[in-house]
């Protein structure tokens, strides 16, 4: 085999065989295929697609350059939720207490925030003392005890897509459905859950802009979990607006936390309860939608998912008091109020620039080796379709700096108000 | 300016400006812009295509990054001629004496066989003696005197070129007509002449299998030439066989003298002819095809051009008695002669095969480094269209090995003998 051939074939729009994708993947990662024949072959892909079938193929072998979890060692059905990547998206933080509560094991790996995308390691981590490092066996033993641990992502995972994706990103060839589901699911699926739910956002602040193109990627996620043996869920869910009402680090952790309480902004709730609902029937523990957005309820209302959460915190070396007495979590020196500049309804609030504009306060990085502040965000006090009068409180600033004279006009421009009410549709599909 | 960036305007069908394909080139060359991007960038040209603009941009790019050839010394309408690349096409060797003996200067550069394609400087150092070597004050004053000279092309030529034709080689991105295009002219345009000439060959034998893609070649690099501010004919010709009887180096030479004496086969013969009259118009030495092709005659009958084809050997230092005594050249050892199947009309003579066949006796290399053998070589005693009865000679190989089985074979495969007569066209198409 050559990889010149391999490139070619693909070019010329044939369907490749697992040998021969597993030969470009395991000769580039190993390093005898060269990154400039990578790179010509993933623009190919671009151009030409790949079937379900190949991109699980090419999802398996780059799954099988890095180490796989083993989480055999877990009683239980083990679940893992992955979100393509938002603004204000702290479901994750409700969703894994809700769940565990009812008896389901959830065992995660996450990521860091990048750009204008928040991520659940930084929104933790804004918690005192938590700690996103520990060991396989004790992430094993915590799952085991309480039903839930969060951690970072091993370096050791599907290492192909480490750098593949590294080198899409300086040949034009992020947007490409078959390599973005692979780099996706190569990662999850080395993460060794039985059951993998999928939050494809789409919309202004999401990677995906159109409804059409994440269909399709959410198509082909869940075909390539089912062709390797793994129950799968993925939800298409709204990205134009932020999600819930705050966008930083601690203070999405609170409205996490408010949300565990019954007391959540209306769509992040929503999104929580849908998300744990799918879970609980893949997970076989509720037959029904509505069974199981009872059992999530009843969890929420009975304090149970709470505990769950406090529980959390603790096994992770996190100080679960910031749960009643949120003055725990450091402050931000500034704050900064943003008024309406006319009567009407707030028709948009565009996601790309209020997490910006978050990433520019400092709660967000521009690269991975940056720093974050987990003080500082946004706080929105209005959300599309409400009405809002000339001189109402629309959002808040939450900074370290005095200078915020950027913010504050990303934040207006952001924020569209228009004569007629208009409502946006929070999930737009389920997938199975 | 990001490469990346340019790679995406033009992932997305966008035309790019001359300064952003600079940019690509330039940075390519010095070694700014990595291999993988310009790899990237060379599959997304092959999906999107250039316009002919953008084409003369990138052909203008490249030929910056090496040095140009100044031909100002030199009196007179300086000529060159290339061709794309066939099998037995050993044309410069007949049209460069004719149109230098009516007053065009031919100062042209050549390249080595690869393949099943020969080259015109390996056919000249079949000649005892030549040297294809020289500097280009020499080359300048002999084109001067004897308005003829043909060297090897300087490896400053278009740097650019050198090192992208290798990276497509292994990319799968040599498909491409805007990437042809420029890979041709612009070392076409660093050789300095005023007239350039273009054989676009075309069918089996040749790099463009059919008329169509051809066509779109020849019309483009006519364009970027006229852009260029030179005159251009380009002339599309059929390689489905080979040209001429005789395939190898010195056979080929041969042949050539023969052609220079009036005694060519009709097919090579017309090419050669229709070549020099287009040069001779686009110098403005003649004014219609009719008239040219009379002068091209005149030289012939007069034994002008077989005379400067004399003067032109000895002035580069080969022996120009090769042209009177055939015994001069390099012997094979060994005939092997190939006797027709069955009756009929020849139908088809693959020139690949036939090409690959005489590249297997050593008259052509696989690779650039390898070296050839002069003496060996084929000659074919029937063309497409003439009849031959069972056992009648059609072929004759020259070797210096004695297993030459396959070689035989590949004759024999090649030569397709049917019931009904054929007729080729030979000169499919002038484009100007």
């Amino acid at each position: 085999m050559r990889a010149v051939d391999i490139i070619i074939k693909k070019r010329n729009g044939e369907v490749l065989t697992k040998e021969e994708i597993s030969f470009m993947i395991n000769g580039y990662t190993k390093g005898d295929i060269e990154e400039y024949q990578m790179s010509a072959f993933a623009m190919a892909i671009y151009f030409k697609g790949m079937t379900d079938l190949e991109t699980t193929y090419l999802t398996e072998a780059m799954l099988k350059t890095g180490d796989e979890l083993d989480l055999s060692a877990i009683e239980g059905i083990k679940v893992d939720k992955h979100s393509t990547g938002g603004v204000g998206d702290k479901t994750s933080l409700v969703v894994g207490p809700i769940v565990a509560s009812l008896g389901v094991k959830f065992a995660k790996m996450s990521g860091r925030g990048l750009g204008h995308t928040g991520g659940t390691l930084d929104k933790l981590e804004s918690i005192p003392g938590f700690n996103i490092q520990i060991s396989n066996e004790e992430f094993i033993k915590q799952v085991n005890e309480i039903g839930i641990a969060i951690v970072g992502q091993s370096a050791n995972l599907a290492l192909a897509d480490k750098k593949l994706y590294s080198l899409r990103d300086v040949t034009g060839t992020i947007d490409s459905i078959p390599l973005i589901a692979s780099s996706i699911m190569s990662k999850k699926l080395a993460s060794g859950a039985d059951v993998i739910s999928l939050d494809v956002k789409v919309g202004s602040g999401a990677f995906m802009k159109n409804e059409e193109e994440a269909t399709k990627l959410a198509k082909l996620m869940v075909q390539i979990g089912k062709n390797c043996g793994k129950n799968m869920t993925a939800i298409l869910t709204n990205m134009d607006e932020p999600l819930g009402l705050a966008i930083g680090n601690s203070i999405e952790v609170i409205e996490a936390i408010e949300t565990l309480k019954g007391n959540g902004p209306k769509d992040f709730k929503d999104l929580c309860y849908i998300f744990s609902a799918h879970l609980l029937i893949d997970a076989k523990i509720a037959k029904t939608e509505k069974e199981a957005l009872k059992m999530v309820d009843d969890s929420i209302k009975s304090g149970k998912a709470l505990d769950t959460f406090k529980k959390f915190i603790k096994a992770q070396g996190g100080n679960p008091l910031v749960a009643d007495d949120y003055n725990l979590f450091k402050k931000s020196k500034y704050e900064f109020k943003i008024f309406a500049k006319n009567d009407g309804y707030v028709s948009k609030i565009d996601a790309l620039s209020i997490g910006n504009a978050s990433c520019l306060l400092g709660a967000g990085r521009e690269k991975l080796t940056d720093s974050v502040d987990h003080s500082v965000g946004i706080i929105l006090s209005k959300k599309v379709g409400d009405k809002v009068l000339k001189d109402d409180l629309i959002a808040t600033i939450y900074s370290n700096k005095l200078d915020v004279k950027k913010e504050i006009d990303m934040i207006n421009e952001a924020f569209v108000i228009e004569n007629e009410a208009k409502e946006l549709k929070l999930i737009l599909k389920i997938v199975k």
